[in-house]
């Protein structure tokens, strides 16, 4: 854990790529756009967690996840004859969707490119907002050459799904709303992946109060995050392997300085504890949320939690539940079938 | 539909079981143990219905429903003496569970006689809440006759599920909470089973605004309610059969004066009609519902209200999503394998 005592998690000495005044900017910019979602708590998870939980629903955001705070931050920041050649992203997901939507609401184009093992009902997201749908192959390179290829053709604004400074401040929204809605909360869990979430989270939460204590929550299969933590640097990996498809990427060199500053621990799950997870929102808090929309909860359930001083620490914890988007046959097979 | 000058709406001039004061009351006495729930909203599917619906999320509400509202009203109203001898209820479902957590809210005994077709969700609810569980036959004279037996043994104190004042004005709660997070509600649709919700809905909603319309919606396979306001008298059917577990009740003699005078018309839907709302709030709302509370999301959807006065004259539309206990393996089968 990192120290409590509040001096290292200044935001004061370092330039990171959003702060507080950027953040506020961009809630200022999306309001208009985007769902103030509400925070549920359940006293028989409270009763299992032992700590008092409060669920920041993201799942019931515009588009089903947070993505698009950061997506229509970074698009109604455009000037116009920049917005007037529209948009691309490359993503399997919750941010494509977002970016469809936000250049919708803004009345421009939206190329997204998708690869070709997206979840089905992320793809009906992206065709439910008219976004122009161009499939790449699975790996990251074929993602990002047919991204590029677009761009060229079209001239369209690439809008990065998480190390951009708008994104970034888009999606601190979420931290924003949490502390006015639950001022109390003195622990936020955040789900990492390429870290867009939990810079935004972290540094607007931090500037609100610097002892507000910042966890990770991240897949065993795809721990690029906690081993980056470790080793002090940018650390990828050759392969991922986990249910929670929004947590695959890895963190960027704008998200990086923040995760290593401000994010006090990394909570590391198996795919088994985001399942279950994901049941005990379904059945008890009625809400269906993605496993990478779940892991907030399942590192709050974990045994490596109970054991550190983090949960002695804690009392009020926030959960960023990110998203809602499974397929129920998914979820179902998931759930019952394993 | 009925009268739409507010002549036909006053609740002045006869006598009800509950009214405007006594759901308030129940307000002041349930507020510390019970949630106020959420409303969301959905851009996708206001567009899908061609109006804007708000939905009162009750699946949210303590025991997955909004009986604790009625249940807790019932129990924390008792004196202690009557309270220490305990509560009964017989119940397949939510009324249950709810009656099951109020009592132990309140540290005294809950004897829930259910039947034995009932959903195992709704029946690990109550055990989940410490409900001391008897079981009776299916038919609605085996529960009465076992409840009966329960109260002569124990003194136990009977909590109707919904043909109480205590229980009518509980329910009516959920009403008030609505009109004050979104005032301008034009139209409210209410599931109807017994009429409990419905009388505390319609109640509180004409005394705080004669205009605003009250429609009920109803499952075709348990239309009693339809079949009633037609004949003007209490009708009850010989059987009932629909995937709506929670709505194969009858009006009671308190209820059906308030269904009678104060709600504007009965909207009647089939089943495939529940199940493609249920998909809906599942896929686009990212909400459990089960059948009973996604009954109102099928009514607004359906031609009989598209072709009905009050689909011109409704703009802003609540739906009380009454509830969330659904067996997860039963969402699937009957969204997937139809």
């Amino acid at each position: 854990m990192g120290s409590r005592d509040g001096s290292g998690v200044s935001t004061g000495g370092q330039d990171y790529a959003a702060d507080i005044d950027s953040i506020r900017e961009a809630q200022a910019r999306i309001t208009p756009h985007v769902h103030r979602t509400p925070v549920l708590s359940s006293t028989s998870i409270d009763a299992v967690a032992g700590k008092q939980l409060f669920f920041k629903c993201e799942c019931f955001q515009k588009a089903g996840a947070f993505k698009i705070r950061g997506a229509s931050n970074s698009i109604f920041a455009l000037d116009d004859e920049q917005a007037s050649k529209g948009v691309v992203t490359h993503s399997s997901g919750n941010h494509a969707a977002a970016v469809a939507l936000a250049a919708k609401l803004r009345g421009i184009p939206a190329h997204i490119v998708i690869p070709k093992n997206a979840p089905a009902c992320k793809v009906d997201n992206v065709r439910r907002y008219g976004g122009n749908i161009i499939w790449s192959d699975v790996s990251i390179e074929s993602r990002e050459s047919v991204c590029k290829r677009v761009q060229e053709e079209t001239g369209a604004v690439l809008v990065h799904p998480f190390n951009n400074k708008y994104t970034i401040s888009g999606q601190g929204t979420v931290s924003l709303e949490l502390l006015e809605q639950v001022p109390e909360i003195d622990t936020i869990i955040v789900p990492i992946s390429g870290g867009g979430l939990i810079s935004g989270v972290a540094l607007a939460a931090k500037a609100i109060n610097p002892s507000i204590r910042i966890l990770a929550a991240e897949p065993k299969g795809a721990d690029d995050s906690a081993q980056s933590k470790a080793a002090g640097k940018i650390i990828t990996l050759p392969s991922t392997n986990t249910i929670a498809d929004g947590l695959r990427a890895f963190l960027g060199d704008l998200t990086w300085p923040v995760v290593r500053d401000l994010v006090d621990d990394i909570i590391v799950v198996d795919d088994n504890a985001i399942v279950d997870a994901m049941k005990m929102c379904y059945e008890i808090l009625k809400v269906a949320v993605e496993p990478s929309g779940a892991i907030g909860l399942a590192a709050v359930m974990s045994d490596e939690f109970k054991q550190s001083s983090a949960w002695h620490e804690s009392s009020k914890i926030g959960i960023i539940v990110s998203g809602g988007n499974v397929d129920l046959g998914v979820l179902w097979e998931s759930l019952y079938k394993r």
